[in-house]
């Protein structure tokens, strides 16, 4: 018999997931988010829950679909209002991206209320969740990625069990920090094309044939030509997940020029109030009379 | 009838192009080189040539593939030992990656001369010159064009007419600009990796399956984490290149602060004697314990 799960954050990553987890068949005990989620939780035929007690009271399973770190430690909370209120025997999977140490944290929590915590981080954004094609990479026991494979086998394309708590989010930050360079390079290179009034349609033919080829040129170069930055991963997300891992580099002790370039113009998206575009909004910083 | 190919430059990529173009029955008229040049010359049956008045003396097209910037304008000098003396009705198809501003003058120049420039800028390697399996993208006139395609077609996979002289330039500078950025960010991708503990052969393995993927994660990963840096595009033609675009981009008003970070990354390579591996070799500076 499948497990009862109950989602937390039903932003539109958490919202797909759960669509696609209806779908398939999973039943859904309710939906929980510090906005209003009537909409859904009416969709999906699942009540929409008040209390994070309630959550692990209802369900077996618990997704989680947060912002970032603080969110995390307060769902998570020691003592008071938490998911951890009664959760012996429960799953918690973890899909935010958020700091290695927080899953961490996390886990180490679950465990000491006698339940498990797994990180499932997403290496894919809204339609993949909707459709359950996310790439995903998982980290914590063993155990705990075999009770929530009947789950995530039905929200993803590929998964991946990485290694124990907090290293799945390692490579997750990783991905993301290359993906952010590689970003916001190419709307460098896209916006200097065009100052320099090349065809940039032929850039971007060309880019795809030789060593400047790259998934986000696909994903991005378009968009950044025509200026559609309607959001799938906002620069705002881009701009914490490279923070992420400049602090893991902090950390380690290693120097990425880079990393830390691709985060300022992320920043600077946010500082001017574009944090909401989509990553590919970045061109707007690049292409000249678009500032 | 094939007309009379005269070599200028016969560093690797010249003595490739040398060796395809014997192999597919083009009539070389000789080779000139700063350097000794008798092996080459031996092998494919040409001579040596010692000044560039006798190259121009030699030859109906004459091929230069040299260094940077003052490399073209001494070759292309006016007056004196010059590749433009006795010029009329030749044909210069000029293969380095120099300035955009370099290949405009050296085209005035050649029509001073009654002759004709065309440049040539290669967006592959040592093994494509070799192979006649290059990706060429041509600058100049149509006419200059159309008499260098028989030349052009032996050397190349991809031959693209870009525009007028100055545009296949401008084209090479961005490519390889965003090339060099993509490498940069992803050395400091595996080496954090490294640093954090994370199996860099699964790394490298998950970024080609998401939004971190790169035609230069292909080329480049796997010989960033054995520390493989035979140079087939070196660290300090990568620091030039980007130099190139970099110029360009001040002179556009643009500020491009990922080329600026990837530029100062191959800076650093040459300054601490570093400058002949390949770019690869950039992740000399990101993994911990190898700088």
């Amino acid at each position: 018999m499948k497990e009862r799960i109950a989602i937390v954050g039903a932003g539109r990553m958490g919202a797909n997931m759960a669509r696609r987890l209806h779908e398939t068949g999973h039943p859904i005990a309710g939906i929980y988010d510090v906005r209003a989620a009537e909409e859904l939780a009416q969709e999906i035929g699942a009540p929409v829950i008040h209390s994070l007690s309630e959550v692990t009271a209802a369900a077996e399973i618990i997704l989680t679909v947060v912002t970032d770190d603080a969110a995390m430690s307060e769902i998570f909370a020691e003592g008071g209002e938490s998911l951890l209120a009664g959760a012996e025997g429960r799953l918690f999977i973890n899909c935010a991206t958020v700091s290695p140490a927080v899953h961490l944290e996390v886990e180490k929590r679950a465990r000491a209320a006698g339940a498990m915590a797994l990180e499932a981080c997403m290496a894919s954004s809204i339609t993949q969740a909707r459709e359950g094609s996310l790439y995903l990479m998982c980290g914590g026991t063993r155990e705990a990625f075999e009770r929530a494979e009947p789950v995530l086998r039905d929200l993803s394309a590929t998964l991946r069990y990485v290694g124990g708590a907090g290293e799945a989010a390692k490579v997750k930050a990783l991905v993301n920090m290359v993906m952010n360079i590689n970003t916001a390079g190419l709307a460098e290179g896209l916006g200097l094309g065009e100052a320099l009034g090349l065809d940039v349609g032929m850039l971007r033919e060309i880019f795809a044939q030789t060593g400047a080829a790259s998934r986000v040129l696909e994903t991005d170069g378009e968009d950044m030509q025509n200026r559609e930055h309607s959001c799938f991963f906002s620069a705002a997300h881009a701009a914490k997940d490279s923070g992420i891992a400049l602090e893991l580099a902090r950390e380690a002790g290693l120097e990425l020029p880079l990393a830390g370039a691709a985060k300022g113009q992320f920043d600077r998206m946010t500082e001017s109030g574009r944090g909401d575009l989509d990553k590919s909004g970045v061109a707007e910083l690049t292409f000249r009379g678009r500032g």
